[in-house]
């Protein structure tokens, strides 16, 4: 709808036309209602976050800085980097404002109208409708085995992946996997936008190398976030990028906000520089591990005969497929009704479905009693849908 | 160009050839060498900066947030907007990661290859480049006198201003100006998007009335920023807009960082809140008077035979219309070269010029021997240069 009122029509560009409100958005408005049970957002536990102070910031961080970054801060990243195998300089770190945004930073690179772009079914919905918005055509794809053949005849501009801990299916790519998604964009010279935000959540022994490190000759873009394993409120993740792309990607991070804010790069780095931080991180996989059972626990009492999943080794998100497919969309305002939020599976899908049947389920916020309640009211409001 | 390797072309966005490295950064680059004196950037004085503390700062503050802001933040800019004469309501504040973001985000709401938009010559160049990248054609205008004949055969989506102590040019709109303005919004049915970052930077007595106060019926975005009345690393600025326009502008926000930072967003409501807040501008607008009656003084020793300039009775520039209409991109090496750097007229311009003869000098930087010297080499430069 490019106009609101009659009486004064606004001209809108066409591409607002694929500017929806976001499902994510509209569940998280009730999600702070009292009483509310939520499987809905991947939020971290409020007390995971360190207790940050500034007294020690030096006065100059608030003034204007580098598009790129923080010099110390970028080079502290290209060390982890090089760390997990991913041969890279300082001078390829790029901070971001929050990972979200090199999900727009990359879709300004190379997003036209009708751009094909290859995307796992399902994926992670707000890369979908950024994408969507710059005008994407999704080529979907498993990020496991793609197709080569389907690559070389649609050419899509970059295939974004999620390798570890995918959001919303949990998976974790093993070293094979790795090794051939690789190679698929060596042989197709398809450019790779990798996503790992959720990383460090990791509770069973698995290959989390990151894939642009097997990479011989394509483009990458691989990126990361402070939010799952410092804090969201910071609004602070990062890119590493091969050489020819950096130009670019830093320009358009200078036209989108300047640069990210200084007193998080600096807050950050003093976290990173703590001989305590790996101990942290361990203590934190510990405490969501100890959730994901007791959720999974809770599954196999009440959806055993309703739904199939996998026990995810790492990140937030249980992904159920039910035995029907059913419309999950129109599960949700029941569910709501109950008491009870979960984000429906449609929504990560690139393709439009009708009903697939599909939910994604937040394991690290509610609680075992929460949990148990919630999934028995789940688990009866299906079996009376289906 | 597309490819920077023949042996593997990227495919990137057509909206990419248009992302040229911006004269800002490169200016930037080169500032911090031991020695030079800087007319180049609007950077704030560092000694004006607050001390912060994050002490009382509660911890759900780390979580993720609203795209929309903080409730109380909102709140308080809806408040100061009202004491200005712009009626609103907090729901029509939309925080921002700077204001640079909110013409990132008024392009992607407005601009298609080929738009139509309305802006000032000279105008902000940040500004121009976004608008550019996203397709813009530009309609320049007089935004003290809009041509209503013009706007209505051209028909652009929006109109972009600086009212207040306008970038390059130091330009304050008068009352009447502004009624004009305004009204030839509302005649074309124009969208304005004004832009006041200096507000709080006044020197002199004179009119800063908001112009979108004074729409009847158009579409408005007034834009303001944090990072000139307090600290630019913090990345905080806010727009406030039209109720039809807020769900459009809030959706692009969630899609491009999902919410500001909430450390920054706590920070600056302190600051706000803070009884001491009106005399600290006072004394800040005090610091930067004095530094501009310096600047004019030595400018008039040094450049009263070369060039006509008008003294801005706020902001943070001069800017020179030099008597001989050279190209002021070629003047900067040399100028650099020898100790001093400006930012050259012609990237403020919208239309292709070969020569503008115009330069922009901050003067809020240099201190009065920096000046006195800096001024004293310029005027040379350009003595030998014509």
């Amino acid at each position: 709808m490019n106009s609101l009122s009659p009486l004064r029509p606004i001209r809108f560009s066409a591409r607002t036309q694929d500017l929806h409100p976001s499902p994510i958005r509209e569940i998280l408005a009730v999600v702070d209602r009292p009483g509310m049970i939520s499987f809905a957002g991947g939020l971290p536990s409020l007390d995971s976050f360190p207790q940050f102070n500034l007294e020690a910031m030096p006065q100059h961080m608030l003034q204007y800085g580098a598009s790129e970054g923080e010099a110390e801060l970028r080079l502290r990243i290209a060390e982890d980097m090089q760390s997990l195998g991913l041969q890279c300089s300082a001078e390829q770190v790029l901070i971001l404002s929050g990972s979200q945004q090199g999900i727009d930073l990359v879709a300004k690179l190379f997003i036209d109208p009708g751009t094909p772009v290859a995307v796992e079914a399902p994926t992670y919905l707000a890369a979908l409708q950024v994408f969507r918005f710059f005008g994407a055509r999704f080529v979907a794809y498993d990020a496991g085995a793609p197709d080569l053949d389907t690559w070389r005849r649609e050419k899509p501009a970059f295939a974004y992946a999620i390798p570890t801990f995918q959001n919303p299916s949990g998976r974790c790519l093993d070293a094979s996997e790795r090794t051939v998604l690789a190679a698929a964009c060596d042989a197709a010279n398809i450019p790779l936008f990798e996503d790992d935000p959720y990383r460090d959540l990791i509770y069973d022994d698995c290959e989390r190398t990151p894939v642009c490190a097997g990479l011989q000759h394509a483009p990458w873009i691989y990126q990361g976030s402070f939010s799952k394993s410092l804090a969201p409120g910071l609004r602070l993740g990062y890119l590493v990028a091969s050489p020819e792309l950096m130009p670019f990607l830093t320009r358009l991070k200078q036209a989108a906000d300047l640069h990210s804010n200084r007193v998080s790069q600096w807050l950050v780095l003093q976290q990173l520089n703590d001989p305590d931080r790996s101990q942290q991180l361990v203590e934190l996989a510990g405490h969501y591990r100890q959730r994901r059972d007791v959720f999974e626990a809770a599954l196999s009492r009440h959806f055993s005969d309703l739904a199939s999943w996998q026990i995810p080794p790492g990140g937030l998100f249980f992904w159920l497929t039910l035995n029907s497919r059913i419309d999950t969309r129109q599960l949700l305002p029941k569910a709501i009704e109950a008491g009870v939020a979960f984000m429906p599976g449609e929504p990560f899908l690139p393709m439009d479905v009708e009903a697939c049947g599909q939910l994604r389920l937040n394991f690290s916020h509610a609680d075992a009693a929460q949990a148990e309640r919630g999934l028995r009211i789940l688990a009866e409001l299906v079996r009376e849908f289906v």
